[in-house]
């Protein structure tokens, strides 16, 4: 039974949990989770790192995080969902691994050189963020993960991580497996539904799994389209247009999605038509979803129970892990 | 009885201590132990942050380093003296701590500026030795101490620590004093034997608390004067002579001190015998500091068992302060 593969996963507790979460990451999760022993924890620690100054925020959405959790179908009885600054052993494990990288191979990391110029640093970035792939390469170890699903973009923090436990390994004892980044199959993110490239809480371009219905409706109806597709009988285009995008990835009838690209170039199709369209769809995915949430955050005892019990579990082999650091770094006295 | 001043100390587990850790530091702890909260720091994750590569050497001078303690007279009745490591919460604390600090900033350190020339790291300095500060604040703040024994070269520490307690406070809730430095009454280091400013084992130059009887005149007669005092009746020269720099810190009979001085400088006194004083001077000194040690060494068990005791304690007080940073941070959540 514990020839599972380990995955280590999770989120930010910054906002609650939107569509593009739902495709790049949490549907992966509820398939995956029978076949592998997955942690999945709410990076409170890594959200304080550029939160440091709103507090309230990230402990506010721990427990919407966990609510979109539970209310796509993640089951805490084979996953352990966790809190990150619950489990002390991995501050002490990223305090022995910042002597293994030097602040010249963190300055070049890409994702984080990239985070840095998008949030607007500058020179005044904060020892905290410019090492949060270190406490990245503690979360991924110390539960002795073999795989983390991450984004094309987030396999430079992969490789951070196989840096340092290589060093460790090599100047300590061999404790640590080199993990591997798992890219989901469904290529690439899902645009914000202004056709800006991401979907975040910051742009104000989600769609939440918490929204309700008629919040749903509306969010597709002010969707990005063909700008110059502006009487129903001109032919419209369908590359750049998110509502055809999105119809994409949500349709599973694709002989039904090919038959509406055609009449949609050739003209005759307007876009509340294919709105309405899209709208169907979502609301068939998200009712049950909402549904299933409302009945977990009417209790958030017994949420709060889940969490309590995960950390619990992931601090046991976090213990463990550090057992065994302490002995390979010769630090285990008494 | 809670009304003491609480005082953080310490020192690096990375060799046996020596004549100036005994004059700068010891010989004051032993002075103020029984006036104060004293905490006594083996700082072995401050020692790793630049031996990362050697964890034999740093845990092999932990018991070195508790033996010197001891043997000078540090009770730890009164003195709680704990090993770093086995304190999590530190490393805990350090984490959130470097959130309030800039790369910048850390940079500018002009103490961690010194020591990154002296040690030739270049621009391949770790995160983890440009970060020390932090760890500091941490260590100090973890204690609440009031009050920091340091040289004047470590200034720059203090005050890392103070502006990180000062955003802490500000940002969250006003949990933490701000700590002062202690500058010691005794002016300066003990230069090595050689009349290099800095003894230390790296320099190879040092007077160990466990050097041998035998040791101890060896060093002392090899120690640095003047190096154009060739013949006894020539006059000698006081400034820049090691020998009476130690006579001065050591001879407390300041009446004959000028006597040897005269009669040195106007010429009939030769090296040997101004040695000769200075050996019967550091002999007494150093003979019971030897036997005490000795005794202490002959039992690691016991003195083992005094540093679990000392790190139980230190570890319930550090534990109780991070209760209150979750608090003031918000991640209290169960």
């Amino acid at each position: 039974m514990e020839t599972k593969k380990i995955i280590l996963t999770g989120d930010r507790p910054t906002g609650p949990l939107h569509l593009g979460h739902f495709v790049g990451s949490l549907q992966n999760r509820v398939k995956l989770q029978y076949d592998y022993d997955q942690h999945i924890m709410i990076a409170d620690v890594q959200a304080l790192t550029d939160n440091f100054e709103n507090p309230d925020k990230v402990r506010k959405n721990i427990l919407e995080v966990a609510y979109d959790y539970l209310a796509v179908g993640i089951d805490p009885k084979t996953s352990t969902i966790f809190i990150q600054s619950m489990i002390p052993e991995i501050a002490d494990l990223t305090v022995f691994y910042l002597n293994l990288v030097t602040v010249a191979r963190l300055e070049r990391n890409p994702t984080v050189k990239d985070e840095i110029r998008q949030k607007g640093f500058g020179s005044n970035v904060t020892a905290g963020f410019l090492c949060y792939p270190v406490s990245q390469a503690a979360d991924i170890t110390v539960f002795n993960a073999d795989l983390v699903p991450v984004g094309a973009d987030q396999l430079p923090m992969i490789e951070q991580t196989v840096e340092i436990v290589r060093k460790f390994n090599n100047i300590y004892e061999p404790i640590f497996v080199e993990p591997q980044a798992m890219v989901p199959e469904t290529g690439g993110r899902l645009s914000g539904i202004d056709g800006q490239a991401k979907m975040s809480k910051s742009l104000n371009n989600a769609i939440y799994l918490s929204d309700s219905a008629e919040d749903l409706k509306k969010k597709i109806m002010s969707m990005f389209t063909d700008p110059s597709h502006i009487r129903v009988e001109d032919p419209g285009t369908i590359e750049g247009n998110t509502v055809f995008a999105y119809i994409d990835v949500f349709d599973t009838d694709k002989d039904r999605v090919a038959e509406l690209k055609a009449h949609y170039q050739r003209g005759g199709l307007g876009d509340v038509k294919v709105k309405k369209h899209l709208n169907d769809i979502l609301q068939a995915i998200l009712e049950p979803i909402r549904e299933q949430r409302k009945t977990f955050s009417s209790d958030p005892a017994q949420v709060t129970q889940i969490l309590r019990e995960g950390t619990q579990q992931a601090r046991q082999k976090a213990a463990q892990t550090m057992n065994k650091v302490r002995k390979a770094m010769k630090i285990d006295y008494f």
